[in-house]
């Protein structure tokens, strides 16, 4: 059995790379807002009247943003739970430390390319399937290394 | 290091505003199908069919609903990694617990004045900043603390 | 209290059926990836010129996968973090070895059913009750277990 405790450096990186995604993942909700306000469009009818605006389900660079922010939904919280399974596993620190960075770095990248500086594909596709890679890895050694229990 | 045990006041405040959470979003589940069936609105042709209703994607009850529960997933979960990795960071038990209460209870206000009894602006967004205040403030707590293990 | 090791056969059943859910709920992505490009309607009009096809979101194929997917948002998330609070309550290994296989096999079911061979109702709707009550019955028993921290 791996015996882990909070001095492990990969439990460290483990946490504080999952409070990084999650603080990158809470920033879409202002982010969002501010653009509702900026250019007028919201999602209820009362929120419209107290901005001066009008109910829009079809703005552009507002529905881009919701894009990238569900895709956080899909693959952030996954990341989450397997990076915390897979540090049972007892993978070498630096390796696990590595996956930490690449996903967290490959999914800021994705954030910036898709909703705030668009740049054509295949940017956006490239950090995108790099995360979903490092999160498929992870998901493939626990349940090879569980398996017994199944 | 900080020592944690399931018999730590903390931990167990944490496990149950967690579970409340839970509970409270997944209750938007059976919510969305009742007022589906009440309003004959489906997202589907078979369940249209089955429910005498029609698919229709714009019922301004039912895509409240569904928008209060997409912001759950936004928020949520999101809490209930921080939270959790926040407690490793040893905080006053009694100011954790203020958190996780004030998190829980804007998060329950928020339903309520979104999807159950719509109030005018701006009780939703007050419900709503409370809450994602509390998240962006442990997710800071805890990348401070563990900043040495990026 | 209830001492908790990855020894235990209660917590290796979790952590397999945690990363098989999470494995599923992953694949939703390459899935709804691949039938964009095999019909050619995209989210994003870079997209769409990248593939040949146009920016349509109303078509019925991908628009299932996609409601699919965001009721595994709803759902295998709080399963991770219900299972895991409910194990602390020392539940009796096979009853909630069980609890756990019935909701990962519902939920490969329910995507089976809505996303890939689509079966009249109420397969699908039988499949997500499932589910949802073995998260329900979870998260009660984990709430009324820690009540006195609440």
């Amino acid at each position: 059995m791996v015996a882990l405790t909070l001095n492990d450096p990969v439990v460290q990186s483990y946490i504080v790379y999952t409070a990084i995604l999650a603080l990158k993942m809470l920033a879409m909700s202002p982010m969002t807002a501010t653009m509702r306000v900026m250019r007028g469009v919201f999602a209820n009818p009362e929120d419209a009247k107290a901005g001066k605006g009008k109910v829009k389900f079809d703005d552009p660079i507002v529905e881009r943003i919701r894009r990238a922010h569900l895709n956080d939904l899909e693959n952030i919280p996954a990341f989450w739970v397997l990076a915390a399974l897979y540090v049972t596993t007892g993978p070498a620190a630096a390796w696990a430390t590595l996956l930490f960075r690449v996903f967290t770095v490959a999914r800021i990248i994705y954030t910036i390319v898709y909703a705030i500086i668009p740049i054509p594909p295949p940017a956006r596709g490239i950090a995108y399937v790099v995360a979903l890679t490092v999160n498929f890895y992870m998901s493939v050694q626990v349940i090879l290394y569980y398996i017994t229990a199944i």
